[in-house]
């Protein structure tokens, strides 16, 4: 199997460093650059001293020429960064990944209002492909722009697709178009910054709801839930805040449009994602916890159905199968590599 | 103003350490015994090194003649042990506040289902009022034998409280019945027992939800919602495990019958609690934290209305206001104190 | 007892919001006002839910005429602010209490080093008191200025002080000049600030030592054991930052002169704080727990003594006693009140 | 590489999950059984969702006979279950790794001072190894039967071995025998167990010293330092349950005999250690954290030297070089594969 170089495009952040962990046990793959404005010459392992020993490389500039001369391109930057360099890149033959939100929303209007800038290149739009890697498996392997989803999106369609596929099936929708989705993140969702309220002192022993007036997510979930079935969502989505880091777990209850024995449901999910090596459909009964996906790429659920109400649990690691993991699996499927090379790491737990 | 003497049954719990907590800071009252078969004879303080220097008391043996000198008993203990001992107490005069069950559900069948045993004092069911400080102030004034909340059910009634009296007044529903609360509670809840599932290593840094099948204090919420106006409640209740000690949040959704504007909403929660001392209706755009009622009786809310769709976001201090500070407040009523006597510790933050 | 009325400048900080807290609850004063340059205007409860329905406050800028209006003023300001206005205020009959290091140290030299700046008051040194309230009792009941002591020397201090006390009465030292100091303490030691290494993804679910080349406390601890009885101390002092918002603990390491019982030195130090409220012997083999004293002004330690190695453990919460508890207590001292005035708040535990 | 099969005795606990972990990653090792007396029959994912999808087995009692047909058995049981078995498996010419105490200490009066039982089998120890795989490699690569060390020993000896190994090259002392270590734990090495002391309720938000009259470990630490140049070692070990699962960090505090530049303590650590993969020397003024080796079988150490006072800062993940992942190590080092070999994972930060 040939070999690939790639860039990582915003080298400080936190899903920067956890495609550095991931790409560094990947068995095709070598890290050529990392680009930081503000810390050019630095060693990247004086940021992060877990990863002494694991990467050499120093912080670099970027430059669309030095990027060009890898395979592939990782953007882990704020939005709107990507978007500035990826005609060139691709006109240059590499390969681009965002795993910020430019090439999410085919709304360009969407875009500006949840992003608050203008879109510069939406004919780009039409040739990226949303990476939802399970869903848009054989578009993202002929893909050369991929937008990586953003994290609690990937929980809830993944969490629905099962009865989106089914409906696209039947021609008639499984579930009302009324979603109520009660998500839970860990803190590095929010990013790595000097943001007073996520200080321990501020944001561990506490609880809260956040952007319950209005997240960005809330029209990329929309944008995907219709990509399956269209039909007139109407998406209450509340995320909160958890004392903890790693782990989010998505609550999601949909009313179905006819009742359905609860041993339907999971014999539906099961066999959807039966050969699926990322998706767990839990057995009946169970209680997924974030920790049982912690520092990896799977993505575990369970079903409770009760008449027509149906509640879905889903976890994922924030930082993996909710970034820097899915990124590295549509990675994967871009070049062709095994879908689940560098992303067997089991678990850690306790 | 006349003091009180007390007795707490079931004295090694932290129902238990939060009532003396709180008791020896009240103006009007004295522990008289606490008791803990396990424990007689060993003091209160070696179990509690938090009590040392403010309680000297020795556990001891119950027994209801001693009980029976107190003016009041507080059952800290578990479910079944307060009915077994209720009727002699209010026979010699004592009054009763139970933070367990026994006296909280007045359908035995329902109380027989939840907590696996046969209820054996229905006729005291009709005597006891369930101690929802704000709803059921008068009644509970009046009372000797009092059911104190469960946690979650607190939240939930209180929160839609203001609904279901307008639903009251105005002889029609204000929201449909069927109702969606996505809970979440600090692990104290769960109590102090050793339990591998409740170990640092198990429960901190995780997320789950828990008992989703069916929960106790689902029949005690669809009660307390059918006493303010009766109607098909259909509730879905999922409770989740925080990575912390205290606090408890309540995501509520409900669909309203007739689409409100939210300053309206506002309004009526607003009007509805000027004067209560305990309860914040935070104003249009907060986000409650449980931090801002850590270790205080304290309950606030905030309501996010979007044309019929209403979430109304509860915290609470789930040992205070949703266990031994609102027994507090229920003493206060029973016995003619202040109704703040003792409860106006300011919320620890951070 | 007259009542007073007092400020707070700096009003934005955990020290200020707890003061807030402690002196909400306190029977003799009002607090008249709180300052804050940047929030002027604004409601205090905007920035502190906890504190809705405690403060109807509004901050306020900064005059001295306003100070001095006031009975006390608190300084919860950075370093260096408290000696630009203690003067005027003194001379105008305000007592003013430092929480910061300003008045600490006498020597200025120590001062300049540790705090990047020249001491421009160094008259003022002579007649402020170090606010170690079991050890300067008198002098602060008589001062007019109390430099309020930093949260790691005041376990520290109070941890040697019996054997201090007993080497200034026996002429000779009690134990080794060398001192190793291994403290920990939670976050909210570190303030409230937008800084990037404090954020839960840093510093939760983390443990580290910090400032172990030199920490500014350090001055402050020779000073203090220096006070008591004058040896040649060399104290190594290491700092950590535990994963938790509120609690200090420090183990102290000493080689006695010449080996003692653990029964004579658990009876020194229990006879030498036998009527101290806020300080707490604990029995022998016991062992402290920082929540033993969480948001308490108590003070807790346990001594273990092996031939001449003797540890000593000590517990605090570090905004209380380690801050704006004692602080409070000074005051008390100060204005003849009772010296636990506001101060009686049983610890929060679970 | 010939790959061997191998069995893990005590399939339940945290050290048996972690190995599993491990192994499951590594190139050569298939786990062939897992026993458990109380859960035979039952899946090993039932009890640990992390590992569904990654391991297939079902728990079996344990006989000697099955064990036998491993070429491995690691031990992750009790103390003294080791030794019943040890002599059986070894004739059999399977190889055994204890993670428990039975092969740690050659003086059975230490073990049974500190196991509470007599060691059954004395004559084996003379053929047991201590398993710390950096100091006693060799003999490990020759060992069928190898004690894998403690955690909190694994940081001392580790952190002090390059002083050690000096002193033996002088035939002189390096450092005055009298050492103080203060370390501090995750919650993990206290296993997985129903205790109400580790509830998250309990020992969460808080921090605490344990055992400080007493630890099993000393006698470990002693026997260790005299392994590598005997001396009248005096050891005041003091170990601290942290809020946090995983991690471990112990300050090591030491007298050197004779003062050394720091440069020079720096230079001698650093060359001792260039070779070894495990084990960082962070450059001089770093500030280990625990989590820079999450999940990892790193060991970070930095040193700070003032004149004779030397500071040693240590930490490992206590699961992995303090238990598991350094007895892959060690059945590396036994079968003659890369030591690295499934020992490369990235440690997980944030």
């Amino acid at each position: 199997m040939k070999n690939i170089s790639v860039a990582i495009v915003g080298g400080t952040g936190y899903t920067a460093v956890e495609l550095i962990r991931l790409l560094s046990m990947h068995p095709h793959v070598t890290i050529k650059m990392l680009t930081s404005r503000g810390n050019a010459g630095q060693r990247v392992d004086a940021h992060f001293p877990s990863l002494r020993g694991v990467c050499e490389l120093v912080y670099s500039d970027m430059t669309t020429q030095a990027l060009a001369s890898c395979d592939l391109v990782f953007f882990a930057t704020p939005h709107g960064i990507a978007m500035q360099h990826a005609q060139a890149l691709l006109d240059a033959g590499t390969k681009v990944i965002d795993l910020a939100a430019d090439f999410r929303l085919q709304n360009t209007a969407d875009f500006s209002k949840w992003y608050g800038m203008a879109h510069t290149e939406p004919a780009l739009l039409s040739s990226a492909v949303y990476g939802l890697s399970e869903v848009n498996r054989e578009k993202i392997k002929h893909s050369s722009l991929v937008g990586n989803p953003g994290c609690y999106p990937t929980t809830v369609l993944l969490g629905l697709q099962p009865l989106l596929a089914q409906a696209s099936k039947l021609g008639e929708p499984t579930f009302a178009p009324r979603i109520i989705i009660d998500a839970k993140s860990g803190t590095s969702g929010a990013g790595r910054k000097a943001d007073a309220s996520l200080i321990v002192s501020e944001a561990a022993d506490n609880f809260k709801a956040y952007a319950v007036a209005g997240h960005r997510h809330h029209a990329e979930m929309v944008q995907g839930l219709n990509a399956q079935f269209a039909d007139d969502y109407e998406v209450t989505f509340v995320p909160h805040l958890l004392p903890m880091i790693r782990g989010m777990y998505s609550t999601i209850y949909v009313s179905l449009t006819q009742a359905m024995p609860s041993e339907q449901v999971q014999a539906l999910y099961e066999s959807y994602y039966a050969d699926e090596y990322f998706i767990d459909v839990m057995p009946a009964n169970s209680l997924p916890e974030t920790r049982s996906v912690r520092a990896s790429n799977k993505l575990r659920m369970a079903l409770y159905a009760d008449g027509q109400n149906l509640t879905i649990l889903v976890v994922q690691d924030n930082l993996v199968k909710g970034a820097a993991g899915q990124a590295v699996q549509n990675m994967n499927l871009m070049f062709g590599f095994a879908e689940t090379a560098g992303l067997t790491q089991v678990p850690v737990s306790p």
